[in-house]
């Protein structure tokens, strides 16, 4: 069983999963040629090598059969497990407790496809689909409090294997970067009464040198103190702190958006390695009106080095105003054209 | 001039450097070979291709010659300009002011060696003592708060030259990480009149699972809930919340300690990339009696991923106890040959 602990100077969550150590990393991350590549685990006919199947949207076939479109399933070696009763306690100045949660990988194509960027229509919109339901259903488990629905693409962003997939963690604990989102939010709600969120897009909107693209329900800009070159956040119009809270068209909506956007950063920056992160209130909570969800884009040009993981500060090269008009040209282009 | 720019949701600082994006890479670091390389500019005899030496620990020669066994330069391509006048405004929601504040290289051999773990006795002491000179010369400029002693060792840790070297950045802010550590001690010390990090200490010599070494002067550990496989933090026993007040003799001793500690990783796991980063109380400031400076050494071995960077909580596979047995062998028996 994984442990989580608690650092007491820093109040970060570190969770201990010994047996991640064994999972496979694809081949071709490793740069083996075709012949030597072994069976991706996430192909379409690969069923029965994974985990069970916890959700899939399909055309035919049944229950870990081919057939789907997309599919949702419990990591072959999860950072956190499922079984068993959440048992927190103290160990003089430190907490830890077992590492209950879910760790699932949700298997955005049945092809052998390697970037969100690459899925057609009705996969893109399918994929964000499937996350809302599986944290509609976590949302029940009364011992979790937040679910984190990130992608990791590209080696330099922590992928092992290249089969597009996003993955979805609900840990026991609020980690400490939301926590500290929830705090400056509540704070700049109890004074103004006004979500935070709401009025950065109203100035982002109102300046436009940031704003990459505007839809009815999103907008899509560089935040003006951008960690990585070209980091952008899609954060919808409405406000809502719950990304599950979205109804299904305007979710559907959110993928296209995305795969659009993701087509257009690769087109600017040469596909690279990236994260795309949700940030959305705890599901354990109430609806807040001082938190708005959102998604943040990451790409990993430049590496994160001591002065990042020393200090939580960043050195960007990029200027956000920068990166936004080359994004917003790629878009426009590709909407053109497509 | 870079442009210093805080999140308001995050309340994280980023310095925008664009002239950075020219700074050179080693072309070792590039699988260059031998007779591809260039001239590597921390070499002894390159003095005239950095920028002017601010300080050195010289043999014989002077000022911008060879002879030197430890070197401070500054920064070529620097995140932080040390000319002009600080300039703080708030834009809209946004705080931002002019990038004013201090890089400086610290060239720890005139040799090429690419390692910490690699200098002979004399010059692991002197590093830190340079390091200690510069900051106690940085305290005197008013506009500067934070100074980050910090070190990127192999790409994966976000080096571009190989010829070990550390840096030095002062910052006209706290930056967020050292805030959160500052605010965690403040609120136990305000509890309880005692120094958290002392506590701790004190806990982990008494249970002893995770200590690789003590000394008179410090004690190294594996944290109990270390983020990364291997991580290490090297502390003084004496309660002192600055490392730039530290005695010269114990300040040398810190850097044998560091070297032997690093040879130790790189027996045990296999010369791994990494960074270190001095936590000390801001140079502008009091001492301060919850606060206790300490060196934390960060094996890059796993690629940070979506779930770190999104949340601020990790994923481990090693347990601090099974690193701690394995350093401290690994201590043990170099000391006894050596």
């Amino acid at each position: 069983m994984p442990d989580i602990r608690r650092d007491p100077i820093s109040n970060r969550w570190v969770i201990f999963a010994p047996d991640r150590v064994a999972r496979p990393i694809s081949g071709e991350l490793l740069g083996l040629t075709e012949d030597t590549l072994e069976l991706c685990p996430f192909c379409e006919g690969s069923e029965s090598i994974t985990p069970r199947e916890i959700l899939a949207y399909r055309n035919h076939g049944s229950r870990n059969e081919p057939g789907w479109r997309v599919r949702v399933v419990a990591n072959k070696f999860p950072a956190l497990h499922v079984e068993g009763q959440l048992d927190p306690e103290g160990v003089g100045l430190y907490d830890r407790t077992n590492g209950i949660g879910a760790h699932e990988v949700i298997i955005e194509s049945p092809d052998h496809l390697t970037d969100f960027a690459d899925l057609p229509d009705s996969h893109a919109g399918e994929v964000f689909l499937a996350a809302r339901d599986r944290i509609r259903d976590l949302r029940g488990d009364v011992r979790l409090k937040v679910a984190t629905l990130f992608k990791n693409r590209g080696s330099a962003a922590g992928a092992s294997l290249t089969h597009t997939h996003s993955q979805l963690i609900a840990t026991p604990f609020v980690p400490p970067d939301l926590r500290s989102e929830l705090d400056a939010a509540e704070v700049y709600y109890a004074q103004r009464e006004r979500c935070l969120f709401c009025d950065l897009l109203r100035q982002e909107l109102r300046d436009g040198s940031r704003v990459v693209m505007e839809t009815p329900d999103f907008v899509v800009f560089c935040p003006y103190a951008s960690r990585f070159a070209f980091e952008t956040w899609v954060m919808p119009k409405k406000h809502e702190s719950r990304f599950e809270n979205l109804a299904p068209m305007t979710t559907a909506g959110l993928g296209w958006l995305t795969r659009d956007l993701l087509r257009a950063l690769n087109e600017v920056a040469g596909r690279p390695a990236y994260n795309f992160v949700l940030h959305s209130a705890p599901i354990s909570g109430d609806e807040l009106p001082s938190y708005h969800w959102h998604l943040e884009i990451l790409p990993r040009i430049a590496r994160a080095a001591g002065f990042e993981f020393g200090t939580g500060s960043y050195i960007n090269t990029v200027l956000p105003e920068d990166a936004a008009r080359s994004l917003a040209e790629a878009m426009t282009e590709s909407a053109s054209i497509g």
